[in-house]
């Protein structure tokens, strides 16, 4: 089994975050024996990512361009900034239909213990970026993990220092639950945020 | 969102066995953001593996070469062949260190309901593998769910046609196991192969 190419393979695709050796050894199997076009399709998708996908230079997310297109979008409200930790977390405010500001993603959050501080974040662009006379509001989007609990509690203090209004997405009762389910930290800040 | 690059490399990273939308999300925006080289050698892995991995002509197993190492190594007995269902399989036998016979991938099972019959699955080559005149003993080590079992059943009938020795692995209690959480059809068939 000591085959170069195959154990190549296996250990490149081990790479990828949350495939162990078993996983890695089934889609080798697989890619070889089902479907060597996906392997060839895949490889091709890998190398134009790597060399065209950057980072658009007002928000931070993945573009090809210079800016991207969220960014260039005169129907966009520019007074309204959204901060969030990834571009998935953007998918999904714009997916929510509710939202028509810009965004700026950090890609990433604060957490002391893997060694990611406040520099290792997007923290001075987004400073520049929301420093930009045209913002008015920062809103804080990042997770409501204790990481991104930590990375909003920080950046609101450099923002609201710079004299910007901040805000964060509203904690509560999610849509369809019942109380009784509710942990009680969500139900307290529901209690606290009533309206 | 809209940009090309990455929506393909998502789309891509998606034809991975066990991967969805979201698992094909999240691989690529760690692809770009932290791991552009293992993006690269990722890519080159597939293509190598695409263009060099091939069926060893005698086991049909993954090999780069006519012939692969385990069929060519003459401290093996070559009366006795195993049949896995995959490279997999073969490699957890090897593991097991107790095996030193030689090997038959089928690359896959029987399967009715998914429109894999018997011709499908190496049979051909196996027949005429088995029939070399070396052969005195093909072991059925096929998996032990319905379709393994069904494939084994099927090839002992074709085999035993031929004239040849077949054997299946034994079916029983897993080494560790307390008997009172052993399934009952485990239990039936450990007790009629009793020794």
């Amino acid at each position: 089994m000591a085959e170069s190419a195959l154990a190549d393979l296996v250990e490149a695709l081990r790479r990828l975050p949350g495939v162990g050796p078993k996983s890695a050894q089934r889609m080798a199997y697989h890619l070889l024996q089902h479907d060597r076009s996906g392997a060839r399709q895949l490889a091709l998708a890998l190398l134009q990512g790597a060399a065209r996908v950057r980072h658009c230079t007002r928000c931070h997310g993945f573009t090809e361009a210079e800016v991207c297109a969220t960014c260039l979008d005169p129907a966009r409200d520019a007074g309204q900034l959204c901060v969030v930790e990834t571009p998935a977390d953007q998918a999904a405010l714009e997916r929510s239909g509710s939202y028509h500001g810009l965004y700026f993603v950090l890609m990433g959050r604060l957490s002391p213990l893997d060694g990611v501080g406040v520099h290792d974040i997007g923290v001075v662009p987004l400073l520049e970026r929301a420093g930009d006379g045209v913002v008015r509001e920062v809103i804080l989007a990042t997770g409501f993990s204790a990481e991104g609990e930590a990375t909003a509690h920080a950046l609101a203090q450099l923002l609201r220092e710079r004299g910007l209004a901040v805000t964060r997405l509203a904690r509560g009762v999610p849509v369809g639950s019942e109380l009784e389910y509710v942990d009680l930290g969500t139900l307290a800040h529901a209690l606290v945020d009533r309206r």
